[in-house]
């Protein structure tokens, strides 16, 4: 994997400013931003210059840890108060995002156990830096878990975009891919262009090209033939929200790929971290889908329309699968199957127990 | 329905040139193309101004009768000899579609059945017409079959574009909303957009929109929470080729439709007339599936590619739908049923009877 790909976030050599590779200029620029500001932060959040929830997570940790060092205090809880009001500005750049407000609340309660400044930006150092490295480790968990459903040579069919560019290095959905090519493996990757913000052409087929991975690029209208080829072994797809039932909200069109990998018995995987499981939603039906505007299906990247200012368009950004039509959940505490309602609770069981452990290990 | 829709192909009124509605142009311009010259009208049907195999059926057919008034012959052997050279050139003009060599092949009998250049021009002129009129009673009855299967205020899926555009008048899916429409019955129908060619956005919704048809316009992949969600009764889809036990080639992702279909228990019809019926066809196995350029993926209709010249993409332009997921074929001599191998041989012997029940009459 390229540098760029694996480090696609990062503070600045000096420590005074975030450098972001601007997604929405990929595939065909590759332009780094240099944010200083709490406004330019704001706004490559907002714009979508960064995306992929874990990306944001990391993104808004490094940008508090800058404008911290930009704020001039007369006291500690002057500096805390001031910290604040940025953390909460940054916060309302993309309010759906949980990887947002956890990671701002994470580096908040770092500053706020100290109790001079200095102490607290070198903490929030440290805590921006942790939780960057933690996402990696994370994603590397998952891949590792993922590389052992499938074997050298698999052809692989995902949708969306779960690779680096959405989380720091491996990503969810693509890391068994990035994880198994490292160690000389092969696969054949289709990626669903993913209508209508095109998110696998635009970054998937682009961050798996860029890294030798073998990837070829589908209409989304295009997987049923695919499979029926034989040329898909496995599906794999990242998650927004998995209920504690196992249905799993995610890109829209996520469910018409599992529907078809269930009629062309083809298994078909949900990757991503314990913190997208949310077990106080009971099923699928308790998660909102996001609606989006029309434009995006009508007009967005064309040179012209594609259809009359008077047609009515349903641009829903998610769909729920439904848990009978998953065959695992890949987490990085290992993989859960059917009945999830009790293997979703074990691995939140397993996590509590790894965290005592790594928590009496550090007293 | 807009009388521009239902005669988008037709004779100018001195019957010396032929007159389409250029689709290339749709949504955005209703721009018409006067063919007078046989390289207009080899261009109009080579760039796709005049699509659909019907369509093209008709359009070919008032070409030879126009270029035949321009021919300046010394006896009627040489008036043949000239007319059978431009049929020739124009049939190259797209040699799979079925339509355009049986229309050319049609004229030229008529012709040659006459003994006169008078005579011959003559019976081109009604053959052309009469085309043309076939055609729309074929729609016409297929469209009162389907509007059998429907019922008032349903919500109806349709793929790609086999509408008034794709043939004459009413179409061949969309002929029972059309014909329904014209009853005072309301339909709620969802166009897939259908990547990559656009033709659900830029022709369905486009036809349906300007006749006053609820429409609502998706991408292929929101087919499934669409149908989750409970707004869809009924399946209505066109075809290329249907094999003799049933299986169905029709525009790339049909056979996604129809599995999805299944999955949430919706009928999934495919309505056509008997000419695209292929008895010589044995299973969908021996339809050739045509590969198309990479580009329509990556360029077509965008202000600057959305992948990197190097990835690589799979572009094939149909699929074919198995025929166990198909609830039923709907032609002009009514529904076929599954078991199909015999329900299509009894639409052919009804075919038959009623064609020699007609030519009974007329001796």
């Amino acid at each position: 994997m390229p540098d760029y790909l694996s480090d696609h976030v990062h503070l600045s050599d000096d420590g005074t400013a975030v450098v972001i590779l601007d997604q929405t200029c990929l595939p065909n620029r590759t332009i780094y931003r240099t944010l200083r500001t709490a406004k330019e932060m704001f706004d490559a959040i907002h714009t979508l210059q960064v995306r992929g929830a874990p990306a944001i997570g990391i993104c808004a940790a490094y940008d508090l840890y800058v404008l911290a060092q930009q704020i001039s205090a007369r006291s500690a809880e002057d500096f805390l108060r001031q910290l604040q009001g940025q953390a909460d500005d940054l916060c309302a750049s993309r309010p759906t995002a949980v990887n947002l407000s956890w990671a701002l609340a994470r580096m908040m309660q770092t500053a706020a156990a100290h109790d001079t400044v200095p102490e607290m930006l070198s903490a929030l150092h440290r805590e921006c830096l942790a939780i960057h490295r933690e996402d990696i480790a994370m994603c590397r968990a998952i891949a590792e878990h993922g590389l052992s459903l499938i074997r050298d040579g698999d052809g692989i069919l995902t949708h969306c975009n779960a690779g680096p560019l959405a989380t720091s290095r491996y990503g969810t959905a693509l890391g068994p891919l990035f994880l198994g090519h490292e160690r000389g493996m092969h696969f054949h990757v289709y990626a669903d262009e993913t209508r209508p913000l095109l998110q696998g052409a635009r970054l998937t087929s682009y961050e798996l090209s860029r890294s030798g991975i073998d990837v070829t690029l589908i209409c989304d209208n295009m997987a049923s033939l695919v499979m029926k080829n034989g040329w898909i072994q496995a599906c794999f797809v990242g998650c927004d929200r998995v209920a504690a039932n196992g249905d799993t909200a995610n890109k829209i069109g996520t469910s018409g790929v599992a529907i078809l990998a269930a009629h062309y018995r083809i298994p078909f995987y949900v990757l991503g971290p314990t913190s997208t499981i949310d077990l106080s939603c009971s099923t699928g039906a308790d998660i909102p889908i996001e609606l989006r505007d029309p434009s995006e299906i009508k007009e967005k990247f064309y040179t012209e329309p594609m259809a009359l200012p008077e047609v009515k368009c349903y641009n829903p950004a998610f769909d729920v699968t439904d848990h009978s039509l998953i065959s695992g959940i890949v987490t990085e505490y290992g993989i859960c199957r059917a009945p999830y309602t009790e293997s979703l609770r074990a691995v939140f069981e397993k996590k509590r127990a790894a965290q005592s452990l790594s928590d009496e290990g550090r007293k």
